[in-house]
């Protein structure tokens, strides 16, 4: 990969060495700090990873993909401060890195949701992570619950494991190692633009904030607010993609809000000091899980020659999500509301 | 059936001749007034019902079950005042009438709520009321929207026919003449006690109310105020009967509330007038609703043989109605914390 190999442009300067003006930092000085920094965890969370057991690593993954998320996020809101080939290509490849280290966590989460769920759904039925020891017991609909349990037991523990090789296959691969390298570069030298310390950093965080209103505005909120709307089950039967594209706003609002709590970390901000964003981050990941999980169980009801009670079962699942995902809009809209002002959030 | 045969005991008074006291209408007068209009109502809508034809005799057999509850209703909430053995054995009778009268007409709206349901979450599956003929689109899903339509529409209208064959042999009874020329002695003549204009209704009514709100404060209200509580498909996949046992209470109270509201009009007060007891009512009845459909998706999901997509569409179709009920207690408790002192109420 060109990532680590290709020298910064010229017209780049390090920015280290620059005198801040009158106690302001200077844009491109926050700028290079929050990337050096994420970089540092990065290098440091990758061989806190490589030292790990299998069992211990999935918190240096985490730590990974933070690292990777905020780094990739920081070169695409601060792009025109940097140079542009350069930090492209690394987002690129860091995009794939977080993507492809994010799934086997997201099928083990999921798997825990539904087993989660199908327990509250069948008080004699699976019990969390081992939903086939159970005998099946009265009634035909528990006898459902169980073998719906198994079927998505089986079928996800196969995609986790699948994700898991993919993903170590992944960090072996001569395409990470560039990865790597092209941050280690970021951990020393930010390939800034020449001309990137004269910027200030608010306007282009204003810009993805933004954005964030827009994507927000667009949503059906006040829909959302009224309890009950049944909007997210609507056309759940229907073509199988349908529930999928009406969550598709919400997904990008997710994204945006990252985006934003990361700019409004380069430029110092404690996240935490915002619990209206931190809130309405809460209720879109919920949102994507619950939204996953319901296109699970409607994608083990698929699998042939399952018995009736099983489908059956997995109907009643997959509503359950769904309705999940009408609950989380429902937070995500109350929390939105809460403080519009957002007088916390500026520091 | 002895209710006609049986001659007024001694101690009965025709309240008729009597004069009220300061402008108050006189206890047993009202009472005697209401169990006159209704026995009349009653024998109106009969008499209607039986030159009606089939299609037209929705209509009147509504009236007829609307005046019968509201007689048993008097019969119950004054019952001290009345000759006790001659009421409790009419109100049997009338509870008798009504539930066999009612049967049908549920089945049938039990149908349109299910279907109209699953037009909702299928925008392709099948219309109101004509769940067969429409194709089988594409997708699995969609075919076992269509397929469950079919199922359920072949169950509920049969049950629907039985229920119009016994409703029509229960009209033809004498077990029904009994009761008619029960509800004629009261369009005549109430069998009051001797001493029954002395007591004012109130307390009786006091009463029921104070029942009704005991059985109120015994509902879940602040988890049913929590939106997405998830609380009605809590054990949904469980033992069969697990939902039922935790709607009961909601049954009760809806069965209350109705007592209530005939003890207002007896007490010469327009239910109209009180906005709240009307939407709690209507929330509770769409609780009920929702309710039966609710068993009835379960229920035929556990039809032998049939497809899994059918199973899985009325699993989705169960735990949609189960929301649905979750709904209503939602707006239950919203309208009841509306307005808690009830000054609309008293006149």
């Amino acid at each position: 990969m060109p990532v680590a190999g290709k020298v910064p442009v010229a017209g780049e300067v390090p920015v280290a060495g620059k005198v801040p003006v009158a106690g302001e930092p200077v844009a491109g000085e926050a700028l290079a700090r929050y990337l050096r920094e994420q970089a540092t965890e990065f290098l440091r969370a990758l061989r806190q990873h490589r030292e790990s057991s299998t069992e211990e690593a999935a918190e240096p993954a985490l730590a990974l993909r933070a690292a990777a998320r905020r780094i990739s996020g920081a070169l695409h809101t601060f792009r025109p401060l940097l140079d542009a080939d350069w930090s492209d290509e690394l987002r690129t490849e860091l995009a794939w890195l977080s993507g492809t280290l994010a799934r086997e966590h997201a099928y083990a989460s999921r798997l825990d949701r539904l087993i989660g769920a199908l327990h509250r759904l069948s008080p004699s039925g699976p019990g969390p992570g081992r939903s086939g020891s159970v005998p099946a017991q009265h009634g035909g609909l528990t006898v459902g619950a169980a073998k719906a349990g198994a079927l998505i037991e089986r079928q996800l523990t196969l995609a986790r494991t699948r994700a898991h090789s993919t993903a170590l296959q992944a960090l072996g691969s001569s395409r990470f190692h560039a990865v790597a390298d092209g941050v280690a570069v970021l951990a020393s030298e930010v390939p800034l633009r020449r001309d990137a310390s004269g910027h200030p950093l608010a306007p282009f965080a204003a810009d993805v904030e933004a954005r964030l209103g827009e994507a927000v505005a667009a949503l059906p909120l006040v829909r959302a607010g009224h309890p009950y709307n049944a909007e997210a089950l609507l056309h759940g039967l229907g073509a199988d993609a349908a529930p999928e594209s009406q969550d598709a706003p919400w997904h990008q609002v997710r994204l945006l809000l990252r985006l934003h709590r990361y700019a409004q970390e380069t430029n110092g901000t404690e996240p935490g000091h915002d619990l209206r964003l931190l809130g309405a981050g809460q209720a879109l990941d919920r949102h994507r899980d619950a939204s996953g999980a319901a296109t699970a169980a409607a994608s083990a009801a698929r699998t042939p020659r399952i018995a009736p009670a099983t489908a059956y079962a997995l109907g009643v699942l997959h509503a359950d999500q769904r309705h999940e995902v009408e609950a989380a809009r429902f937070a995500f809209q109350a929390v939105w509301r809460r403080a519009p002002d957002r007088a916390v959030t500026t520091p």
